[in-house]
């Protein structure tokens, strides 16, 4: 990306091994994120451009000297961080803050929408995968590097459980699979706030009991009216503007939680002071999506959940940027690039 | 109250039972709270004045037909808010959210700095206490009210743990308050952010490990070096000023929690980006003391914990003005009344 709007598809010097615990992944799926559309709208332009891309599956071409759970030709999904498995943080589940991981598309390390991509500290990071490259639950296997995780760390940051109301604003493909995730978890009543017929259409298939299209105090006077008068025990924030965080924010009642994994577009976090007197809590953040493999995958294998039914659109490498062109335009959910 | 800085004791009609559900408690002992100096400092002048007072013990003096759990002669504790017990809240352990419940010193309501206090819900809200009315527990009793709920509160809100580093940011009575607690959780190390030798004496014999004096970046690092680089695991914000926040805000580490109890001054909570890429969580509130008091109230009266050693002086109705100015003015930690 070299700018707002401005994806290029360019030859750049082949990915190869630089340290020993590295594997050379080639890659046979990969995605656009919602989140990739931020500096598709914003990104100032620039000389050099930016790598994009950090949710992908692919074969491991070759392993360095120190990598032990993979080897040449096995299918690894790729987390939408990289990180060593090890340290403090890994082993508290949070691995998008290990103090030595860090991200795809910087530092020296490729994108993940690009034909193959040098993965740091693959043991900590890569998930072999029990299935061939073409395998049907590929879409689905995929958005566990990311959506699926991400949808599934807001239900948890909103203390999602059984028998609870639960709002979940936005109809992006986060927004669907924290449906997914907060009909997993066992709620009872499922809010989807959002107004895309199409997208509300899967929501309802995913589990949503109820919609709400209205925005702003409409949205929240409708829930209100959904849950008896008091709100909702949970709210997933999955846009990251200011007016969803304060419609996530106020649509939840006294004890509630907000759980947020929209990247936050405001430096600071709305109602502070009504949040404070109704003892309102406020999480999340990047998923671990690592942490949560163990806990996803077996529901994706055995077709419990189908999270990749928000991929609504495929295309190769060359139609990577009509793919953001899409999401942006909001022609498409979310795209899948099949190598 | 008549304004900032205008406290006077005066003559009220006396307090008399009206509904059904009311007590009529003789007030023993009160306390003047941290929070009642918000408007002894920003109050704007009033022709009719505000009643104060929200932390209290006493005698029942008279209950209404309906009150089933106390009788003329019992001692009570009295939460800060009053609350029916029976709501969708309470039975969540959430009485300050109560749906009939309301606060002391408005709508008719008596405050708790006065001689008697028409408590509505009575059942719902007072606990009475095994004890004689000038038992040597009657300090710590009386924190039970409030403040060391308030402290107990931040801890829970911060997942406080076994083994855990702790922040407590403030050392005034709740910050104390928070120490004890924190402690009472089984935290291993426990840093107070304070500036008063007295006070911190007195931390340090609850249980703080470590003492930071510094304010902003400075206690930022020092809490950083105490950590192992890391930062604490949570962090107890006592204050409410923004600074504090900020502070509380930036010394936990990635994946940890902030339990705010301080009165919040700022409509708008900072660093809402840096604490979502860290995933740190923001709970906490108004206390719901009244939940509190079967796990705490053991631990008070075998004197186990001793909360009252945040009173520092204690007076007589008369003395309540010049306990708001000592309070205000940094002379006393927490004001006790004696009736």
């Amino acid at each position: 990306m070299y700018g707002a709007g401005d994806v290029r598809v360019e030859t750049v010097p082949d990915a190869h091994l630089i340290e020993a615990t590295d594997a050379l992944v080639r890659v046979t799926r990969a995605a656009i994120c919602g989140s990739d559309l931020w500096p598709y709208n914003q990104m100032e332009p620039s000389e050099t451009g930016r790598r994009m891309g950090h949710e992908f599956i692919g074969a491991v071409e070759a392993v360095g000297a120190e990598v032990r759970t993979m080897k040449e030709g096995d299918l690894v999904l790729a987390p939408f961080v990289w990180s060593d498995g090890t340290c403090v943080f890994c082993r508290e589940g949070l691995h998008t803050s290990c103090l030595h991981g860090g991200r795809y598309g910087v530092d020296g390390v490729d994108g993940g929408q690009g034909e193959a991509v040098r993965v740091p500290q693959a043991d900590g990071t890569l998930v072999v995968l029990p299935v061939e490259r073409d395998d049907a639950l590929m879409p689905s296997l995929l958005t566990l590097s990311d959506v699926m995780a991400t949808g599934h760390h807001a239900a948890l940051a909103a203390t999602v459980a059984p028998g609870k109301t639960v709002a979940v604003v936005g109809d992006g493909a986060v927004g669907l699979c924290g449906v997914i995730a907060v009909r997993r978890l066992g709620a009872e009543r499922i809010i989807l706030l959002g107004r895309h017929p199409d997208r509300i259409a899967i929501a309802q298939e995913f589990g949503a009991t109820d919609v709400v299209s209205e925005r702003g105090d409409e949205a929240v006077e409708r829930v209100r009216e959904l849950s008896g008068g008091l709100g909702a025990h949970s709210a997933l924030e999955c846009v990251g503007l200011e007016q969803a965080t304060v419609t996530a924010l106020n649509i939840v009642r006294p004890g509630g939680a907000v759980g947020r994994v929209g990247v936050p577009q405001a430096e600071s976090i709305p109602h502070g002071v009504s949040t404070f007197f109704d003892n309102v809590s406020i999480a999340g953040g990047p998923a671990p999506a690592r942490a949560y493999v163990e806990e996803l995958l077996p529901d994706v294998l055995d077709g419990r959940i189908e999270p990749g039914r928000v991929f609504d659109r495929a295309g190769r490498l060359d139609d990577v940027p009509d793919g953001y062109r899409a999401m942006n335009e909001r022609e498409a959910i979310k795209v899948m690039i099949e190598f």
